[in-house]
């Protein structure tokens, strides 16, 4: 069929043109001498409306158009067929905002995060305020366009977790809510006891570099398609298949931010790098959704990463490599001071207990803003209500409570669920990995990582996009996403840490 | 003229392409994983064909021929015109070619290549034979399209030196011949008297790269416009305005190979980054040609990099880096050793008296050959003659003789001659500056070389491709390309190292 390959030509021209912009977004947060950026700046610009451009041009409507008769769509391979899918969604949504409403959206967009970074400064909500709500109703104005079913918002979740809804996240939430919030003030009688002044030290970025790669190594990262790099704001980015990039950051206070942010972007790696190749330059060769995506980077992080098992391989390297910082400390002792609990008035800084918490407060906030159930001037005070009834923090100041995170200013509305659904489908994933995967956990206390990479890249990661999120939770796992397993799976471990 | 703005939008567009290009070019051969080549290989393939069929598009073609009507034509400001005439230059060129025999010779270069590679290795000659004589006919097969008024060689050079001829070239050799030659006859007399020994060690990469930097600060590059990496095949590269990066090559044995390839590609970064700004984007921000490029990273690399007066600011900095390697070795016995001249087979490690004699034979032997006068089984042997005449020495076999170089390989026939330009440009620019500027080789010697950089910029950098060579070089220095300037730099320079 002539057409199908005209439209996979268009495709990988696509892909194409964003692997160069991909290089382009990687070399400026790594290597890029500052004098670069203005040329930088119109360079990627240009090539991004290129790419655009091609998306919502005449030819692909067309394409997809006879594509989708029923004669022609009928006689495609699945693949195909899903790709024929996967494109019209995205074609949809492309072409569902005039060009003219998307201009104003990136520039109020652009604006308020300039101000809200000045307004972080100086603790002045008050300032940033107005332009929120400018770019609120922009984004109001394009929920309409994109369309719901239900719920507003659900227009906006689509854009990061295809098939959720704010009617299925409040299930969720409320069953963790039940089960956390409790369990968190549980722990906290108790978190006096662990020590953890052994993780401030002076630790060289040369070594933790070392340490960093070769925890990528123990997860089974390939360094042949991939690097890590230094920079100021971490993440994972794809530049071509078998071409996959890490970066981290450096304290030279404390080497665990570095360790767990590198092993964290390494899941998100290992991800990208595991999806079939024969769906390269297509747009099926990327993740699920944010949330799935994020299941990678937090399990390796977290359920793998600060296992006592992943551990009890890894430490002795930890050992070896500061050996006076941690001779005398003992692998017991570390895993609870890496696995501390603690409620805490910022998101990134926070423990995977306390971290869901964060995620529903915010997505309770802006849902209602979305659903002009709440006023922005309320803001502070709303938040500061939540974090006293969820997390037992009041947040001495806005600076260090709605003013912390970058999303709503740079108009994100409808991402942070996907950090919370990421941990969950870790939970739920895992727990599957150990029922094929015999004596799992012995395997990882071996410093074995193969078979869970290899398990992971077959269900899950050479997929790409052919499923959606919750036809790949359903095949993994056999079940609808649940939050039982993350539930089980805390309360197991952090019992036996805090004897509880 | 809205025409006009049309064609800068368009050109604007080509030159954002090749930025992209340009920066995967970079990474490529520094930091890219080496599975990341075959989809590098793809997206540079489709970036760079984008970027030719902007180049020969007929909205390309239209615009020339409307505005070089003489009405439009006559409106234009001086630069708008030479960028017309450029531009029309390019696209000439660019279209003479028809794209199979362009793919044909892409083809045939690249197989070229690859049998050169193991015949060198193997010191096969008569395997690499028909390869070059398949590669010969199609390149003159392109001479025919691209015209030339006297010399089939002449459309050659175009390619790379605007306005030089085979003739003129001629009488330039001539006359180097009638002086370089028994020079250096002399100079061998003389060498032996020469320690170099100091030279060898064990030198840090690390280390290196230190110093690498220092040299590029002292000549005058910026570091928040550009970087120093490492890469097999050192080379400059023009990102974008504003980003121009160097890289180099440590051997860990010798760091004069580093430190003056570094000061050589310094110079050719000097050059791209003091180009106008008002030629951003355009065909205008680039080098007059090749020789003229050559002549500023050679006149940093010897005239002022190999200058008693440079490395008596310099050498104490090589004293403290290496201090155990230097103590005792004092800036004259160092300024010698580094200044040394033999008569050697391989043209990349030739010292600046020897370098223009492996040029000539170069030269003599590919116009022969484009014009038929000698045939391609007969190379070695005339190899052979032609270095036993001009430097005294016979290769023992082909792979340190005719062999040596991939340019012939790769198709690149007529590029040979910008590097003895190179020589002499440099040469005659450099006594022009020091007539502008007085007492420069006092101020070299404080470590002031901004004066340099600043003339240099006014002179040659800023006016980028809006002169050719020859108007440049009467601009400059109030004359034609003169041999004489550099005949007398290396009399001058040689005779007092060698007492002659």
């Amino acid at each position: 069929m002539k057409e199908l390959e005209k439209l996979k030509e268009l495709l990988k021209e696509i892909s194409m043109i964003n692997s160069a912009v991909s290089l382009m977004h990687w070399d400026h947060r790594t290597y890029m001498p500052p004098k670069g950026a203005e040329s930088r700046a119109e360079t990627v610009g240009y090539l991004s409306t290129l790419s655009f451009k091609k998306l919502i041009s005449t030819e692909m409507g067309e394409l997809l158009e006879s594509l989708s008769k029923k004669e022609n769509f009928d006689s495609l391979s699945d693949t195909d067929r899903t790709l024929i899918k996967v494109v019209k969604h995205d074609y949809k949504k492309a072409k569902a905002i005039p060009p003219e409403l998307y201009q104003k959206y990136v520039i109020a967009a652009s604006r308020s995060e300039t101000v809200w970074e000045t307004a972080k400064k100086k603790n002045d909500f008050e300032s940033f305020r107005p332009y929120l709500e400018e770019l609120l109703e922009i984004i109001r104005e394009m929920v309409k366009l994109y369309g719901y079913e239900e719920n507003p918002y659900d227009a906006l979740l689509d854009n990061f977790e295809p098939g959720m809804t704010a009617s299925k996240l409040r299930k969720i939430i409320a069953e963790l809510k039940a089960n956390l919030i409790p369990f968190v003030r549980l722990i906290a009688t108790k978190s006096e006891n662990i020590d953890r002044s052994f993780l401030k030290g002076r630790f060289s970025k040369r070594t933790q570099e070392k340490l960093s790669k070769e925890a990528l190594k123990a997860i089974g990262y390939d360094f042949k398609a991939g690097r890590l790099d230094e920079t100021m704001h971490p993440f994972t980015i794809t530049i071509g298949y078998n071409d996959v990039r890490v970066t981290t950051k450096y304290e030279t206070s404390e080497f665990t931010p570095s360790l767990y942010g590198t092993i964290h972007e390494g899941g998100h790696a290992l991800y990208e790098l595991g999806i079939s190749q024969e769906l390269k330059w297509t747009p099926l060769a990327d993740g699920a959704s944010m949330g799935i995506h994020e299941s990678q980077s937090r399990m390796m992080e977290n359920i793998v990463g600060r296992s006592y098992e992943f551990l009890k391989f890894f430490y002795p390297n930890i050992q070896k490599t500061f050996p006076k910082q941690f001779r005398n400390v003992s692998l017991d002792r570390f895993y609870k001071a890496i696995n501390f609990v603690r409620p805490s008035l910022i998101r990134i800084e926070a423990d995977e207990v306390t971290y869901n918490l964060h995620i529903m407060l915010r997505f309770e906030i802006e849902e209602a803003l979305i659903n002009r159930e709440i006023e922005v001037k309320d803001l502070p005070k709303i938040w500061n209500e939540k974090m006293a009834e969820y997390l037992g923090v009041i947040p001495p100041n806005d600076s260090l409570g709605v003013l912390q995170d970058v999303h709503w200013a740079g108009g994100m509305i409808g991402y942070f669920p996907s950090y919370m659904l990421g941990n969950l489908y870790a939970a739920q994933f895992f727990r599957a990995a150990e029922k094929d995967i015999s004596d799992l956990k012995h395997l990882i206390e071996k410093g074995n990582l193969a078979p869970l990479k290899e398990w992971l890249k077959e269900k899950i990661h050479k997929h790409g996009r052919m499923l959606k999120p919750e036809e790949l939770c359903k095949n993994v796992t056999g079940e609808e996403l649940s939050p039982s397993y993350f539930i089980d799976y805390i309360r197991e471990k952090y019992s036996k840490i805090y004897e509880l």
